[in-house]
């Protein structure tokens, strides 16, 4: 790729870029579509209809200004440590920039070459943007130590970093965690593996009798897992009948507004799908449908709490420092039964999950690693081959057809930019779906968890494939002799294949920072949908409001993407620090959209009290040592003999690692009891605690005032009477 | 070695052990000796001067009818769990000798030899004992499929084993911690790493205000960790001069009775080791001293408690539950401080470590852990070295003046048979003071750990350098080539080279049993010090005691002796099943013998309630995994096709370890609480148990008396005012 098609790709992204801003500022001052623009605002009754009058940059101004505390009051704790770790990013990268471009720019371009050799040049063509790189350097020259210095600078200022932020996110986690309002799940711990019932008690007396004994003080009552598969369908069932209720009863009121006075009742058919069967009035069959399903929901539900009892539980102490210290010990002499965790929220129970077995879940767990490992395995044939696919001169020969379109230069340009960079990201798109998937089917018990999972895996998965598939890949076919021959020219294939793909890698940042942010930004394709919707589905207002609410930040699948640019910025720093910009760009750009879209938009729909934060840190640190170790290999092939003076990098980042995790990683896996003993604003109300696990399809009126009829009438005066603690009238 | 010098050795190591065991029955008759032999009885008052008029082989019922409940009472769980260790590993050679001896040695003695290779012979000459191994069969030959199930059925034999005892061990450790008996370590954990005090706050102070905050209802009160080097010191100069006053006042005692009825006043000097100096009156000169010492001690004691606290401190609580729950749960933000874990009893503590901090802990750990691995690597040279040497031929060549000697033919072979051995003996007896210093400069806090530290360390080097360092050792100079040429000829190397060695492990193992246990049941050497000491040093009472009094069965030493003892016998079980038998010997003549010394002799000097067998386990399954390796190694030299059908046995041994670690060792290093919370006996007094923890050298009838002036009178109510906790009047 030469520096034109490079500079086209830069400028059309950029453009696409303010485009889609305007955009943006356009849309988002229109009434209507306030709710895609606004929702977490509107959806928490701050929204003041505000930003009609304000000039088209003033959501950058807000974002600036915006505090870490709005963060967290608007968006959760990890939505503020995913900004802690972008705002890292932006440090590192910042002050890697400020030292490095002065330093390496001149020193790099300042060489004269008499004879080129084929490594420097990327694609066959020389440009001058190679020339501002590492490769452009005679081999065993003596300016190669300025660049070795860049590597050092580089590794220290991301430890620092690290550091930093590794003790801010720390202290955000404990600070939200001995916030004095009490949340339900700082009261409460996950039992699992409950070993079978002795004769003539349930599983639920046998859980209150336990905890009983081991907490006298502090135990409250414990709620015990039901199979909820019945009970859960038919709720649905009525929870979609009350809706079209609404939604008939939405249209009966429009059709009185708008034709005649009496109006039209709605009608609809009873058979498959709607299509066929009876026409019945919508209002009275599904009132009276209703009528019918509540009192089967009521009967299945007594059966549920009766005969559905599983192997799992929520207990409930009276404690936040009790319930901290419980989900941390060992209950049982046998380490598989009666094993204790941390409750996660009521909202992210994964309570499918829970039931499963000590050894079943270990099973299941390397099951699916060697599933994640075959996928990223074998996922590297196609991306080759694709990409192997994707050059012009190969689509020219492939599909004839196309001739006539790529032989207009403008197309040409755009095509050749970013044809390769397209496949990659649809092909990308796919994956994370099905790593959920995966990830639940390990038996984790909690929504944040399993997206932690999915990370990690999605991690390994773009590292492997996208990263090493890309730059190793070009050069692999041709020099799988080598590597036959000798299995440690690994590193060196490495490094060699980097600088080839420097500039694939500099027009993949810009086309994923300037278009993806864009979009991110405008949020064109939620306000399509919701549009669409609104106008040909939509008709009562839960509807509506089902249209527009959007799910959280989807850092689950954000931090990945993130981890890969970053990757491929640490890798080329050294060695094309011109990426540099490139990456405090996307950063920075990233910070302030997402800032904007935290702030207005997301909607987390969990909160793990910024438990993602070692995930990212130790990946971070893996890019790190990728990096260091590929610029081994880099300096070697440059035949500069002083190259191991870069090996006590890796053991340096690996010692980082260790100290830190030693120091601060355990918080972030179990809450501290110090943390956990800070006072209470007042005293919780342990009924209301212990009804924010009971799932929706479980919870009625009616259960409800039997199940309490004879707990302690305040809810908070500890252990109460054994009899009735299995959640039966 | 041939036949007769291997019969010839059994002989002999069979005569001793007779000659010892006849010793035995004689000496332990003799009242003077009683304290030689039933020390553990007498030390309890249980003693009643019995076995007088017994016959010589009445310890053997004795040792047969005893129960593991006696065991326990005599000797603690620890010594139990060690004979569960016993009597598993008999298990698995009894199992394994049923089936393996009738079905293998007939298979192998009735193979038509038409041409011996070289390997199948032992140090060139061919001997009848090596028509009954493995070795003796034709390449590819198909009776090798008898020796593949003997693989098979020894290692599951041994899986049985290992679960039963696992269970077993598992219960054991249960029981005791759920005695109804309140032992002092159940109510209190050690603090270590705990940060500066802030201003004006003493560490003690600090420490209160802390635990009380988060357990305000069990709190008892806690003991600050403070230098006690200088008061040690003095301490022990007192405690020595009671002694000299005491065998001064036993001197004067008896002149009186042998001499003139006024006696002789005993006189030293009070210069340099009672050498020069003036001559002064005993009794008067060291009661002086002694008032002299008390006083600069009781100053110093002060000066300890006010002014030399440091950073760890024993906290104490008033239940069970609470401090095993604890020990387990992370308290501070930052894991580097407050770090909590159970407090070792307090007589294994290792004081000087428990100052030590986090980090220095884990630099300490890895740097020792270096210094095992190069001492591991490089006894490896003189260990081959030696074994090339202590050859006859070798003797002769070298020391020619020892042929006179070396001609005589019973001297011959009885050097013959034994030379080798006694040089490895001697070889090991030096390692384990060593190990055990490295193990305490790791920081651990307590005696138990480091035993085990150590006993891990030395399984390495005994399987390192003894089994892998005799048998590779051995043939590692003549095919240095080969492994050269191809690194994976390692396992072939080592499966050729066992058999060659088999007859030389025969008689390591037969001398080993019949001379070591001889030695141990007859306390020959402990018999004659006591006897020298007693009538040459001993003056007084105590000194007397001292004299005889015995430690612990040590097994952290034993256990990995007897580790290699097993490995030797798995790995040549199926190669020679002949080993099988002596094996059983081994591990039945130690069962017997120890039993006898458990009861009557040996008094432990520590308590860790079993938490020895993980590391026992773990070990054995390296042993058991080493074993099948190398059997796939050998049926490989043996050109047997079907070898790969060995390659699941690793797994299925990894996977065996994988699940009884999950399910059984987490119990081993905390203790459940569903186990700490079995009801007490009585409430425990808390003074008491917090008495228990002060070093002797800081506990003086003045000091507790102010220090427990304003604790609650009856030492039970829970939290107590908070002035005056840091072990100050």
């Amino acid at each position: 790729m030469d520096l034109s098609s490079f500079l086209t790709s830069l400028g059309t992204s950029f453009l696409i870029f303010v485009v889609l801003m305007f955009l943006f500022a356009w849309l988002s001052r229109k009434p209507g579509n306030a709710v895609v623009y606004y929702p977490n605002r509107i959806s928490r009754d701050s929204w003041e209809g505000g930003s009609r009058t304000r000039n088209p940059f003033a959501w950058i101004k807000e974002a600036l200004y915006s505090t870490e505390q709005e963060v967290i009051s608007m968006s959760g704790v990890d939505t503020a440590v995913y900004f802690v770790f972008l705002s890292t990013v932006l440090g590192i990268l910042v002050f890697s920039s400020i030292v490095l471009l002065p330093i390496l720019l001149p020193v790099a371009a300042t060489e004269e070459v008499t004879k080129l050799t084929n490594i420097t040049v990327s694609n066959g063509t020389y440009s001058d943007l190679d020339k501002l790189s590492m490769g452009h350097l005679k081999e065993m020259s003596s300016r190669l130590w300025a660049f070795l210095f860049g590597v050092y600078w580089v590794s220290f200022v991301t430890y620092f970093f690290l550091w930093k932020a590794c003790k801010h996110a720390s202290h955000l986690r404990a600070t939200a965690l001995m916030s004095p309002q009490a949340k339900p799940e700082q009261f409460a711990v996950l039992v699992r593996d409950i070993p079978n019932a002795p004769e003539g008690q349930t599983i639920g007396e046998q859980v209150d009798s336990y905890f009983k004994t081991l907490y006298p003080d502090t135990f409250y009552r414990s709620l015990v897992v039901t199979d909820n598969k019945e009970v859960n369908k038919i709720w649905e069932e009525l929870e979609g009948c009350k809706k079209k209720l609404a939604r008939a009863e939405a249209v009966y009121a429009l059709s009185k507004k708008t034709g005649n006075s009496e109006g039209t009742k709605p009608t609809n058919k009873t058979g498959f799908l709607g299509l066929c069967g009876e026409k019945v009035d919508s209002i009275e069959y599904y009132t009276e449908k209703i009528n019918e399903l509540t009192t089967k929901l009521e009967a299945e539900q007594e059966i549920t709490l009766k005969d559905k009892q599983q192997n799992a539980a929520l207990v409930f102490f009276t404690s936040r420092v009790t319930a901290a210290a419980a989900a941390q010990t060992l209950h049982a002499q046998l380490a598989d039964t009666w094993t204790v965790t941390d409750a996660p929220e009521p909202r992210q129970l994964l309570w499918r999950n829970l039931k499963i077995k000590f050894f079943q879940r270990q099973v299941r767990q390397y099951v699916v690693y060697i599933i994640v490992a075959l996928t990223v395995l074998f996922f590297m044939l196609p991306i080759a081959f694709i990409s192997a696919f994707t050059t012009l001169d190969n689509l020219k020969k492939l599909l004839p057809f196309l001739n006539p379109i790529l032989k207009q230069e403008a197309i040409r340009t755009v095509l050749e930019a970013y044809l390769p960079q397209i496949v990659l990201i649809l092909f990308l798109a796919f994956l994370p779906k099905f790593l959920l998937f995966l990830s639940k089917a390990e038996g984790i018990p909690s929504q944040s968890h399993a997206v932690r999972a999915t990370s990690g895996k999605y991690f390994y998965f773009i590292i492997f494939n996208v990263f090493l598939g890309v730059t190793v890949g070009g050069t692999l076919f041709s020099t799988l002799k080598t590597i036959k021959k000798d299995p440690n020219s690994l590193v060196d294939l490495l490094a060699t294949s980097l600088p080839a793909n420097s500039t694939y890698f500099l027009t993949f940042v810009a086309l994923k920072f300037f278009v993806g942010y864009g979009l991110e930004l405008s949020r064109l394709v939620p306000l399509i949908i919701f549009h669409i919707k609104r106008k040909y589905f939509c008709k009562s207002e839960d509807e509506v409001k089902a249209a527009w609410l959007p799910r959280g930040l989807g850092y689950g699948t954000r931090v990945p993407g993130d981890m890969l640019m970053i990757t491929i910025v640490l890798c080329y720093s050294v060695i094309a620090p011109l990426i540099l910009p490139f990456g405090v760009l996307y950063f920075g750009l990233g910070w302030l959209v997402l800032r904007n879209q935290a702030l207005k938009v997301y909607i987390p729909s969990y909160e793990s009290y910024g438990r993602m934060w070692p995930h990212i840190q130790v990946r971070l640190i893996a890019s790190l040592i990728l990096y260091q170790v590929t610029m081994f290999g880099y300096f070697g092939v440059k035949k500069f003999y002083y190259a191991p003076f870069l090996l006590p990098l890796p053991v340096v980042s690996l010692l980082f690692s260790f100290i830190c995790s030693k120091k601060f990683f355990h918080f972030f896996q179990h809450t501290a009891l110090e943390v956990a003993a800070h006072e209470l604003k007042e005293i919780p109300n342990m009924e209301q605690v212990y009804r924010a696990f009971i799932p929706p399809s479980l919870s009625s009126k009616k259960l409800d005032d039997d199940l309490f009829e004879d707990a302690a009438p305040d809810g908070m005066v500890g252990p109460i009477s054994g009899e009735s603690h299995d959640l039966l009238p």
